[in-house]
């Protein structure tokens, strides 16, 4: 497997100068543009990776699917649905109309946990006295998802998060505006911009991908939270997990993903192995360019389409 | 003339029923719903009016061309234009997308500054020191062309404005997120929630209606700001000034007009007469029911159509 | 006059450089890009023309004030209103959403009979046995209006409108789909691609204009339709006619107008003047570029804004 | 197995009075509201069925997998991916913008095989001699797939589509003004109604299901079609195969699915069994409401989900 993915790493590397990386803010276009690397684990217990699988990037919109899981763990399927909707929005990233007829229940039918805007609502659904105790519950558990208790926050990501996020604080206030998002807006979004600035490597993301392949059992066996909830993180992430690029993966990869603007993707192959890939160079879609092309020959080549 | 009023009036009372006051803060739920009153100055110096033109109420929406006419004595035409477009949204309110996409161009020509983002933007474009001495010129210009230094604030609605005004933050922190809003969010709107709270009645929307219908010349002959600044503060609230329905009130009245949720209505007769109304019964498009109504009548009797 | 009108046209020309005739079909492309005519008539009898004002060219979206016109004198406006709306839709053109929940209803709301929409019902409007006997009516409405019976049509550009007017089908069998259009489309259609291809000159168009500057009165004094048609057209015009333009037509301009793609515009001056102008170069609204310019220049000049 | 569904189709009946049959044609209104059938048939060669599973209906948006089917064979998947796109349109049946800035490449981007204007375009794209040849190639495929050569067109389904089918013209003509459609529009919407109007019952769809969950392997061993073609097929009907119910589907369920208004659903469990429902009954999405609870049941039952 370690030379099939140096072969694959060889191939894909190239794809990264069709890509740019994230400049938004200046610690995201640091990253190397020609970094690509992939960490796998399947149920066998092999370990294989390559390329640069070591480097330490921050999680960003793959921190979604976790704040979904945490949300789910202490609410339960019912309630998490009924506060946010599970549907694609057909818009890339976050797009929503603001009109005076938006009312709170058309609202959160039209955005999914895989969205800022939904993702926003998940911070407000993890339980804790307050956005300090949510926000360590979120990390404790990414950690224990991951098997890494060294995870920590890129303290200067989330700084730079924090000071131009104000499209995010838009999308906040119009949540707050329909009463469809309690709480002070401040703290919520500072929870929120924690979270994306999480920092992780490909094996992180791997490992985590495991347990959602895994129906929520990690490596030692531990069932770390009920198998129905891996389905419904991974049915989203089938649906909604790659921005506007979503349909184009599932056809051509086949398997629940999620992705982030900081060059990460998180794989799930259901039943058989979890991924962890980063490359920062992204498509227009937002999407890790060689990333996406690393899994496309990979799941070729392994036949993981679920379909 | 006072005898027309008083028997449109009676006409017209009766079509508040089927509308219904602003209830989003309680200020406004308070007010009377069969109310209606006019007002209107002619150019020849009569001054005629009906029914309960002397209740004061707040001004909300109908500051918007007094807001554009502060920023274009501050600023000209050109850089107004430059900062804020002119064309009819097609859309009730303040719609707009959010998306990713959207850059500050293409905001600023889909926004207008008779909806609320433009009418936010040009808080920022008003001179001063500090956003409470931007405020005080604002209010001072309505003084002025209303010639009545007692108008004042309401500071119940100011606070209640404030308290629940999340969705202009919305509206506020996209602007600002694409670069179009400068300067702290909450100070600028702290402005807006201000000029929307001005307190007036139907003979000071008369006589701030006749400047804006003399060419900028107020009834003692002063000329308080250039026609051409009259022109376009006069075009805009033809094409943009009655929400969703300014089709049907040109096609109907046929001169510019601003309405409020208060319940004012505040229509320019180039040439000819300005006019104030007040009557709090809001159709579903946002406007004074029977205040539209007693303008038809009046524009049919009187042939005030532009047109 | 004349000596004015040249020198405008001396200064407006070279604006043709910057915009592009428009080429859908020959004989549309045919045209001299550099052209720019214009003729006035005020209600003083005065005629004044300068540069390329003999040109004829198909009047295309031009007609569609003619056409709201014939469908007013034959059905009354009560009629014509609840069929079509009055509302700018903010999208250029004719854009509308097709979706399955679209009923008659709201699409008729949404649309203004200055879109392909709004005019192509029109067509069903106009009575007549069948669709040849409704077409010369609006035929010969021209011709009366522009005291010009020799008003004819292209039917070189109309054979080619008809076979490339696939996006009209489209928007008829929209229509047709929720019964918002009757009878047989393709016969509809044939109605409306020979409304769009009848060929004036500047001439024709002032003198149309100034019938519905005179409130429905040619210049003989015959009273063609009521006063109150002509505010319904000019209103309709004021706030729709410019296609995304109309805003900054109104500030810049401040009078009623339609333009078409064949590169006229007939400027309505209510009570005043009638003007035609002919420049097929567009910018990339869809209107002539140096005939608005010419436009602007003339309204300073000779204060024609109705504001 | 018999049993089973024997116990689901008990819970699930009543929930028919839920929904209502679809009614805008003649011919789906007469089907009986209460009715619930299922078959499934399963990679053991176990077939199991319940309640009304020997009615006939027609497959109605059912056929669309199998027009991507017969496209995919006849073209292979570059060719097919470079017409339509594979990404949710977020908007229920066929939404669209109608815009003059639409042009080919946008659209086909906009939508995909599972909505009808991809549908549509499919028609074009297998081949024969006319369209006739085309539509009797399609149904000889679906023939095949069902291993039942008996299958048939329900002629007054036939008629009354295309009778009644103005919305599809919409389209059609909007997709061949922008390039996106060749041909004549009639002849290749006379081909879409015939294949909407195709007749089959619940184990055709079963047996279809089944040679898409066997990557394109029928039962007795037979490799009809590429098995990258079932994952293409599989993949779109998960992301956009339950209109804008899709995400509920993928969370609640778990499977590709393809629902249609005559009351159909085809469900597709890779590697496991092909499903085939009839319930006419529908809920507000247009998916058959009986059938949609069957299936999360049984998908709790038999752990059908593929995350």
């Amino acid at each position: 497997m370690d030379g099939l993915l140096k072969e694959l790493i060889e191939q894909c590397r190239q794809d990264t100068v069709n890509g740019k990386v994230a400049s938004y803010i200046p610690a995201l276009a640091q990253a190397d543009p020609n970094a690509l690397g992939i960490y796998i684990l399947d149920r066998n217990g092999l370990h294989a990776q390559g390329g640069d699988s070591k480097v330490r990037f921050t999680i960003q919109s793959i921190v979604k699917p976790i704040l979904l899981l945490q949300a789910l763990m202490d609410n339960g399927e019912e309630f998490v649905r009924s506060r946010v909707g599970v549907e694609s929005t057909g818009k890339p990233f976050d797009a929503i109309n603001i009109s005076e007829a938006m009312n709170q229940e058309i609202l959160s039918e039209h955005i999914n946990p895989m969205v800022n805007m939904g993702a926003i609502v998940m911070c407000t659904l993890i339980k804790g006295k307050n956005y300090k105790k949510r926000f360590e519950r979120l990390l404790e558990l990414t950690r224990t998802l991951a098997n890494n208790p060294g995870i920590d926050v890129d303290e200067e990501v989330y700084r730079s998060e924090k000071a131009t996020g104000n499209k995010n604080r838009a999308l906040a206030f119009l949540m707050r505006s329909c009463g469809l998002l309690e709480g002070d807006v401040e703290e919520v979004l500072d929870c929120y911009f924690r979270a994306c600035s999480i920092r992780v490597d490909c094996k992180d993301l791997a490992r985590i991908a495991f347990v959602l392949a895994n129906k929520g059992r990690d490596f030692a066996g531990n069932q770390l939270f009920p198998a129905r909830y891996a389905h419904y993180v991974n049915a989203i992430m089938m649906t909604c997990g790659m921005y506007d690029g979503a349909g184009d993966f599932a056809v051509t990869v086949g398997v629940p993903a999620k992705s982030g603007v900081g060059g990460g993707i998180m794989a799930v192959v259901p039943g058989r192995m979890g991924i962890g890939i980063y490359s920062p160079a992204l498509d227009k879609k937002g999407n890790s360019i060689a990333g996406i092309r690393i899994l496309r020959k990979l799941s070729r080549q392994l036949e993981l389409s679920i379909f």
